[in-house]
């Protein structure tokens, strides 16, 4: 596959920067340390945005919505309608992405990469048919080389938009029927880790429904075999239209400079294989939230990946990241309007000011 | 003691509106379930307001100070002048609880109760001088009986200021040097557990700092000894005017029935305190955040408690309870915006709509 671009080198955080908002963090008027991973973050982020004083204003969420073939095989709770259905509520403002970015101000583009059912063209949805859903990833590839690239290029032009934008934050999110058994399927083969491990009960199923999920994830590892050895070939095989664009924000969010908040179980699957295809692409990413799903903590751990929040959510459409949003933004005003001990004439504590 | 009234039963949650929610976030748009603690306490929420559709939007802060007579015995990072450098601090608005509470739009109160060290009459603090600070808990009672009716009483009237302004939230913090020791004492002494294993750095102690402050904490609970019995003289005896206030104001909270979120490590101490003097005011807390603090854990496994964030803050002045405003205020805009499945014409899933 022609996917050499996605190799290409990522912009390179600006140590500098991450080292004077840790300077100015220490003299700010509390304990040292002890803003915790507030702390934490901003001094990340300052790297991010090679700025001592970042900020987290222009909020841009990407949700990537399609349809998975392996939805045959009954690996989900949900009716595949409800993906088209799903995607005509975010042309609604209905779905809990679209309160979430009304509540924060924040810009949200629904991206409709293929879905079986139609929706009809909608206002505020970009249409980017790669096809109508992928393959049944149990049976045969799920994507044809082709739709990866297209899929992986839809989630770049997002990528692209939001750097036009000039956004201080991105997030991508999903939205399909069937997309944690891609994930797990996917996760699993990259981390060689038995899909019983690593398959959950995705929107609800039970257990009997999970065991049977892990056992089609199972079934398609041993099909797909030896291909699975290469992560973009992994992804085109096991994954969905949806987690490849993921990949393709996340490269090129990494290759433009652009801080990315990473949400739950499926966008953090789409990190790992971004890493995987270019390690450095680590270095942008922020992690928002654990999922309820199970086998976000392997790929987690896998990532030494320590997300912000823990709240037992797992609903996709990059809710979780967006939960987090404000406390970045809280982070970033304790950073800018904070006073420091010289200002406030607050005697300095155990660690002496630089 | 005359402490009958903070005996007073407590408003008592209305669970019916408790069970619409439920019904509600069981029709939104979403699987069951899959917004996690963000539905929980929503629903919680509903019950303390009465009202199916609860809200956060007015939300009131108020943090109390005192001074601490154990600072003479070393226990603190920090000089004991720092105390009264913070209440100068968040007169003008430079401290982190001032940060957080102008992010958030919530009104902020400051409540002196005594420091060693004059402040002088500053703007938007409210002076309600209890004593030059407590006596050393390690040489004697911290408060007189008297002082202690005081501080519980400041607490209380904080929390009928909150009442008649309709907060929708009302956040109790706290800022004296010392006060870790102290509410390590009080914790050590309600849950008959060796200091050793609830004192901890609190503002910036090294390994020495933090034995020695155990040891002190030792001597102190030897000194009391069969005197620390009851709660109340449990506060009286090692606690301090902040804490003792903080008791107060969740107490009458409760009576008066406003949702309380309680912040760190002294917060939950002085909470712990409230449920040992009347069970029931536990219905009115909802837990923010889990301090660095090492006690802190032990303190919320007493309550059954599981705050929503854990970011490894250690700062005081409610600061963690303010930080986790924001996912109370996106649970009620989710609960409040979210389409319906019927509404937005998508099929239900596994649990069938009530």
């Amino acid at each position: 596959m022609s996917a050499q671009r996605w190799r290409d080198p990522v912009r390179v955080p600006d140590v500098a920067c991450a080292r004077a908002a840790r300077a100015r963090q220490a003299r700010l008027t509390k304990p040292p340390g002890s803003l915790g991973r507030l702390e934490e973050v901003v001094c990340r982020l300052a790297a991010l945005q090679a700025s001592e004083r970042p900020r987290v204003d222009a909020v841009r969420i990407v949700v990537f919505a399609a349809d998975h073939g392996v939805a045959a095989q009954g690996v989900s709770a949900f009716p595949q309608a409800v993906t088209a259905e799903m995607v005509r509520n975010f042309a609604r403002g209905g779905a809990a992405i679209n309160v979430l970015a009304r509540s924060l101000g924040a810009s949200l583009e629904v991206v409709n990469l293929g879905t079986v059912h139609e929706t009809g063209r909608l206002p505020g949805v970009i249409d980017r048919p790669i096809g109508s859903g992928t393959a049944d990833l149990a049976r045969e590839p799920a994507m044809a080389e082709a739709q990866l690239l297209e899929a992986l290029a839809a989630g770049g032009e997002a990528a692209e938009r939001a750097g036009r934008a000039e956004v201080d934050l991105l997030i991508g999110g999903d939205m399909g029927i069937g997309n944690t058994t891609a994930a797990s399927a996917v996760a699993s083969a990259l981390l060689s880790v038995p899909p019983r491990y690593l398959a959950g009960p995705g929107t609800g199923l039970d257990a009997a429904g999970v065991r049977r999920k892990a056992a089609v994830i199972e079934h398609a590892l041993a099909l797909h075999g030896s291909a699975l050895a290469e992560p973009l070939e992994v992804l085109r095989r096991l994954g969905g239209f949806e987690i490849a664009a993921l990949v393709g924000l996340y490269l090129r969010g990494a290759q433009l400079g652009i801080p990315l908040l990473v949400d739950g179980f499926i966008a953090t699957t789409a990190a790992l294989v971004a890493v995987r295809v270019n390690a450095s692409a680590r270095e942008w990413f922020i992690y928002a939230h654990r999922s309820a799903e199970p086998g976000h903590r392997m790929v987690l751990e896998t990532l030494q990946a320590e997300p912000l929040l823990s709240l037992g959510m797992r609903l996709g459409e990059a809710s979780g990241a967006a939960v987090a949003v404000p406390l970045l933004r809280l982070a970033c005003a304790l950073h800018e309007e904070m006073a420091t001990f010289e200002e406030a004439g607050v005697s300095a504590g155990p660690e002496p000011q630089p």
